[in-house]
């Protein structure tokens, strides 16, 4: 896969990120349907072989997308993550941090939506396309967890950090049909997820309630078919 | 609201079915968006005076269509309710009978997905225009916990169904986009989904828990603008 080559030099950098941000843009005021590989191509100046070359369809692009966007939470959580040991402070700003990030492309989310929304489409968070993207925002959640001072029993590690990345999606779904000034009423539900969050995992510490987050995780995995594809390679 | 006069004389009764059929088919063939009130009075072979009489516009066609499913759907689940005392397999048959009265709109639901999926859309089973139809299905969950043999804490009475019926629109969205034959798939969620709220509820004898279940309960009313409203005006 040409697009996972590595190191890039400067120059082909320069030309992924244009074409990335080319498709961004059209497919934000054309649609993505209505939007073409060939018209991509030509409005970022390049040959149709070479966007091909960087990205082999749309969905590559939305990947790519998803890839980017993932990778500008990453940073923009650092500053909070080294600072905060509170588990709610902690998921609050990680939520926060997303809804800034993915604040420009409200519009563009909100009409391309529907391809998402279907958890068989390679587009959506939950496929096995989205894989890459999805493992590295995971990532984030797991480090939530573990640099904070809440106790996370052994046996919850990996449905918890899952479990809060759902969350995150359904955060997500509620902010791409906010309208509310400034996604306000977003950033009061991300507080006030954290919170209920940090309350539910305080809650682990009751073994009878550790097989009930297992069956809310394994019903999650089970019916996502990304997820369970991820789930069944890694066992 | 002439829609709601009543007793209705048989004859407007047939009228007003025959425009609410005509209707969803249109919206089936044509996309929601593309089919105008005059096109549905054509085809029904009705006035355009008498469809707007029946149906103030478009989005009472899509209360009148949640109105008619829903009360297929109290139909459907009166043999299940009267015969069974187990919370799970009451649960499971009120979703099962879900899925079978929603079966013949499979096709409607995948094009309507992107109307009703904004919580602030008259469309949307969260909006104040749903409250009607959504009332009434909530009130099916009452009666599946109420009959039951599961003990329910008084202090829960009022969040249990609404969360129940929440998780029935949880259900509806995976169903959506559910291509399996027969829907085999989102009925095996049903049936998952279920077995695990009946545990749920079992572990509502653990005070500590209360709180919490409260809390999502009252996070989900507050930021659902039709839900929010609906509860406002009971306090």
């Amino acid at each position: 896969m040409p697009a996972e080559k590595e190191p890039r030099a400067p120059k082909s950098e320069q030309t992924r990120a244009l074409i990335l941000e080319t498709a961004l843009r059209l497919f934000q005021e054309r649609g993505y349907d209505k939007t073409t590989m060939r018209a991509i191509a030509k409005e970022a100046g390049v040959s149709v072989g070479n966007a091909y070359y960087y990205f082999a369809g749309k969905e590559h692009l939305i990947q790519g997308f998803y890839d980017r966007i993932g990778a500008d939470h990453r940073s923009a959580v650092r500053e909070v993550l080294d600072r905060e040991t509170d588990l709610e402070a902690r998921l609050a700003g990680v939520l926060l941090a997303w809804l800034d990030v993915a604040a420009p492309y409200h519009e563009f989310a909100a009409q391309f939506f529907k391809n998402a929304a279907d958890p068989d489409s390679p587009l959506s968070p939950f496929s096995s396309e989205s894989e890459h993207a999805r493992e590295a925002s995971i990532a984030i959640h797991r480090e939530v967890l573990a640099g904070s001072r809440a106790k996370v029993p052994a046996e919850l590690a990996d449905a918890l950090p899952e479990l809060m990345w759902l969350a995150q999606m359904g955060l997500t779904m509620y902010w791409v049909f906010d309208r509310s000034p400034g996604g306000e009423r977003s950033r009061r539900l991300a507080v006030r997820g954290a919170r209920l969050t940090a309350r539910g995992v305080s809650l682990a510490r009751f073994r009878v309630l550790r097989p009930l987050v297992h069956e809310v995780h394994e019903l999650f995995t089970d019916f996502l078919p990304g997820m369970a594809r991820t789930v069944a390679a890694r066992a």
